[in-house]
């Protein structure tokens, strides 16, 4: 565990990461922190924050932009533990490296342009009755920032993923604890935003790292005072936990879980007609990527029922059975996928489509296809639990009203897509209200798996996609998550924050009076 | 009641306005609702739901100055009716009503300007591996809000208030619980909104209005699944409850509460060298305005021990001995604050002070200031309760550091009051970290009870001051509280919402590949 600028080794109990291609442990162990060790991590995080949100922009850009060096620096030694730990190939995560370094470089510059401090200032109106006082606003961060690293982006959405980038960004101390699957990563990846802590000569307390239990760390770490937020990417179970927890404190807290979503998928009449077998082909290799280990993995299929879904139901069959299960990335996720599946396939008026080839390793993902009827759909509850992994259900509907029931019947969801043509705008138009209402993101004859990082993403949606839809995960707008508003009125200019100062010598944009301006 | 566009006399029970001046009830009585109203009031506000958020900016904005125009049609009767109903004075109300009316139209200026849709488009990289899509982002209403009415705002924060007014401006429909202290004044202000929802064409649903018990119209509205996010303005017990009930629902929604603050003043000793009675004066002034029933009031007043603080004590203590105590708004508020007084004199080491003139009327509150010294302070946690009403707390410091500490100590508040000279600059300096984690507002030289309606008004602060320290409750940036943010992915032109269509039609505000631009 890095605790500041110290290295530990815990003492409440030993862990070892698990190769999930042979099911055996990966040395060497490491050892998960105590209530104490938690505390330690906390209280540094309080005495850090004052100084490090009051860094300048340019101070907190380029703390960014060492940490994305720092995790480069490592070579191929992360991605090859990275690899050990997930099960996830090379390619993979080497890309998932390049996501994560450019995630960190977007929030430097997000940081350097300051548009995020909605800095705002109403002039003083003396001659008025009443008179008007001097009033400037800016944002500053909440204070520091519990992360629970996701399992399935071990760089990405972990130790420095982008709940940490986000929350740095906004003069935020973090405290992560590292998901227990990839602990070596985690640690490497711990001492290059360490190490980067002391090059850019910051307090030791904006950044810990905790390996630990559920129960004892991410129990303490939720409910201590000095934590004012919570970023967290996993189940909806361990998310709802959170939020009651969180709930629950003497100080209630924001918490932005990202959990459960099964990414409805519309593939409209005229958009069928035209093109059925080669959308379901498309279909099966974005719910294969990565053993369909994504948030925004298709997990569901609304169609027309007719020769349009016979032709792509069976392209979409003849791809699945082509495709290798993949090792999933713990012996926990393979189990919870072969329970779903099979919950799926026991549920009455479903119906197993194709499957992929059989596993063979220990947590091989046999990859699965079902189909259903709209009126078993819309009676059947448990056919909307997210199974993780590569497994989707395709819901026939009689009419295209059904569209829409089932667009209003969801709950809240990351995503939603719809395939088309001209002819079927209309249809789409009765759609797309509806959606807006479920989903973060909308997306038109593509398929949800990617998620751009930039400036324009929601990777976020209503409950229980998410626990706050006001917010988004993925993309520059993640930052004001982590920001509150503080209004100074008739402050003299000394005491003034340089943001605030007449003559606007940062440079930034600003609301003056209710207007708009950079000067 | 008024659900949609129709007017109701509710059959739960029968209620009456008190006088507080008299202690009798005034006619007529107003029936409150039932469970089945509430429900009707918030479906009806779900289907208002599509077309009201896709309603054009312009029309959005002359909806909110239909509405104050609405307001000042109703001319004396509203001003007459809200005096018996609030004990409040004219001159006060005709101020609120002016508050109320401007609100609006800051809002309609705000809907206008379109700053707040965050219009955000990334364009499409074809040629990138993997190439980025095109990617447009908006904000939208979060559905239908329940806003419960204030006490102490009759008009300003109640049924045309601020919540309703910034909820209206986002896109989302309202549904009013009108406080039981002032259910005529609700009424008529009620039925301007409802008149200005059929002049304008909108959908009936887009304003309800309900009398009725917390028990069944309050719990009924906050759990409704078709609400999806909560204002309120009041105490502390009331807001946690909604809290408590908002989390707990299926989907867990949004609720900002306004409760409780006691708003402390720190006197630097350079400036009460340089004015202390002027400013013991001035402060009783503050304390006293509106029988002292802001949520600004400055209940808590540190200084250093010593002759300035004597002259301070001497000065306010005149002043308060000179005022009259106000009729306070409601019997309960009365009894609560008059205990309140009594718990802070029976409270080991705090001594009375002062007291104002004694009450003639069944609801007069007498003025109260009390004194102890930091110690005592921070050692009583039941010493920083909010007595709401014209009452406050004097802590005697032994030495600088104690001004520190007591700033460490207190729970998050709305505002906090520095008064200060420019010897005081380094003293302050300190301070300032201490206060910007701790309130909304940062004053100098002033008092808090005047909160400007405009850009850079922070009305929030942390908990228990209100449940979500990132958002204000008065001024332009309370309609960023309603909104969530939706992406389109590769969407064709015509299905695209206007703001985000290329060319730019409306002539916003937007950030194009990271540059803020209107074009």
């Amino acid at each position: 565990m890095l605790i500041g600028k110290t290295a530990h080794f815990g003492t409440e109990r030993q862990l070892h990461a698990i190769d999930p291609s042979s099911g055996l442990p990966i040395e060497p162990p490491f050892g998960t922190g105590t209530t104490a060790d938690t505390d330690t991590a906390c209280t540094l995080a309080q005495q850090a924050f004052d100084s490090y949100r009051e860094t300048t922009l340019e101070q907190r850009a380029q703390f960014l932009e060492q940490i994305a060096t720092n995790i480069l620096e490592i070579g191929h030694a992360l991605i090859e533990r990275a690899m050990q730990e997930s099960g996830l190939p090379q390619a993979r995560l080497e890309g998932e490296r390049g996501r994560t370094v450019g995630q960190l470089r977007l929030f430097a510059k997000v940081v350097r342009d300051g548009r995020f401090l909605d800095a705002t200032l109403d002039s003083a109106l003396p001659e008025r009755a009443p008179p008007r006082p001097d009033l400037r606003l800016r944002k500053i961060g909440l204070g520091p920032v519990a992360v629970f690293g996701a399992s399935n982006f071990p760089l990405a959405f972990s130790v420095a993923g982008g709940d940490t980038a986000s929350a740095l960004a906004s003069g935020c101390p973090v405290v992560v604890k590292a998901h227990s699957a990839h602990p070596g990563t985690s640690e490497l990846v711990g001492k290059a935003i360490q190490a980067a802590v002391a090059t850019c000569g910051l307090h030791e307390g904006v950044f810990s790292l905790l390996f630990g239990d559920g129960n004892i760390v991410g129990q303490t770490l939720v409910s201590h005072p000095s934590i004012k937020a919570v970023g967290f990417t996993g189940s909806r179970q361990g998310g709802v936990a959170l939020m009651r927890a969180a709930a629950q404190r003497k100080e209630p807290i924001p918490v932005y879980a990202e959990m459960s979503s099964i990414n409805p998928m519309f593939l409209l009449p005229d958009a069928m007609a035209n093109g059925a077998r080669k959308i379901g082909a498309a279909f099966i290799d974005s719910l294969t990527m990565g053993a369909g280990q994504f948030c925004t993995n298709p997990g569901l299929v609304i169609a027309m029922e007719g020769g349009d879904l016979t032709a792509f139901s069976e392209a979409a069959g003849e791809a699945l059975q082509a495709k290798v299960a993949a090792t999933m990335l713990t012996p926990g996720i393979h189990a919870a996928y072969t329970k779903g599946v099979e919950q799926l396939a026991a549920t009455a008026g479903v119906r197993l489509l194709a499957r992929g080839q059989v596993a063979t390793g220990p947590c091989g993902g046999q990859a699965t296809l079902f189909i259903t009827d709209a009126a078993t759909f819309l009676a059947t509850p448990s056919l909307e639990d997210e199974v993780f992994g590569a497994c989707s259900l395709i819901v026939s509907c009689n009419n295209i009203a059904q569209f829409r029931q089932v667009a209003e019947h969801v709950a809240g969801q990351l995503t939603a897509t719809l395939f088309l043509t001209a002819a079927d705008h209309a249809a789409a138009k009765q759609l797309l209200p509806a959606l807006e209402r479920k989903v973060g993101r909308i997306l038109v004859n593509g398929f949800p798996t990617g998620v751009e990082v930039s400036h324009a993403m929601v990777h976020g949606g209503p409950f229980p996609a998410t626990s706050d839809s006001r917010s988004t995960s993925v993309g520059a707008a993640a930052i004001d998550r982590f920001l509150r508003p503080v209004s100074y009125q008739d402050i003299p200019a000394d005491l003034l924050p340089a943001s605030l100062q007449d003559g606007n010598p940062l440079g930034l944009w600003r609301v003056i009076n209710g207007d708009l301006v950079q000067a």
